[in-house]
């Protein structure tokens, strides 16, 4: 298993945009869900799909799993997922010597952007982008998981939610 | 996805064994569960391994997405898995057409064999070995993830578990 150790933070204003990647185009849902473990099923834009076991209590450090599977596969699970698809568009950006994942979502929440940097140990103290705003990790209301199951998730992003940089 | 569509039934005696092939082991655990769904990890005895998604609420008949997967991967997430991790052998009889899985389990449930078939349709009708006593199909307690988990498992199966046949 891998583990996945990152921070998460709201994202202000649109400077990242200069500096970030093409981007891809991502669904994902949420196979099952119990307190600290989740299955989650995501295809991308280019047809790749990949199905995710994570386990852990930790917001800041999760072990995952993961395979590649069918698109077709990923498509019939994604009919059967819980709640919500959520679809977004993730960017990179490179930022003194860490990779950022800006999230872009669509469909109803539309509006969040919202970018996480994956550590190599938690005790790793990656420098600040100027464009990102209030850190959110650990904040569930910002996982993947609440906003696609509703469980507490942000109901609305109409009004602002991110902080001036 | 294929779909499951299977009957169950306990086990008489042990004149089913001379009609078995040699048998394989097999080591299951669950790595989530909800009402309607569950993520399975199985290792074969032949060092195969194996993930497992069902999904529906019919004891019947259920989705099922099944993945092969590294066995080093399957035994660091049977450490994983929720509750105890079943051990049984599974023998195949063919009968008048039906191919029938025998699971006789070890561990915690040792003395308890069930017998499985497998329809191509619900509206199938196997003719019964003379070997097979109660239908348990949908009995809650005799499904591996009840069985596992203890929710509402048999507790024992130091009792006659088995019709004389």
């Amino acid at each position: 298993m891998a583990k996945e150790i990152e921070r998460k933070f709201l994202v202000s204003g649109k400077r990242w945009r200069l500096l970030a990647d093409a981007g891809e185009s991502i669904k994902q849902g949420y196979l099952t869900t119990m307190d600290d473990r989740s299955l989650r099923v995501r295809v991308y834009g280019d047809g790749r799909a990949c199905l995710t076991l994570k386990i852990g209590q930790s917001a800041l450090e999760r072990d995952e799993y993961e395979f590649d599977i069918s698109p077709e596969i990923a498509a019939e699970m994604l009919d059967q997922a819980l709640g919500t698809v959520l679809e977004k568009v993730r960017y990179r950006v490179e930022h003194k010597g860490f990779v950022w994942e800006i999230d872009v979502y669509g469909g109803r929440y539309s509006g969040l952007v919202v970018a996480e940097v994956e550590l190599e140990s938690a005790a790793d103290r990656p420098e600040l982008p100027d464009w990102v705003g209030r850190e959110v990790t650990g904040d569930f209301r910002y996982s993947n998981q609440a906003m696609a199951l509703s469980e507490g998730a942000i109901a609305s992003f109409h009004e602002p939610h991110t902080q001036s940089g």
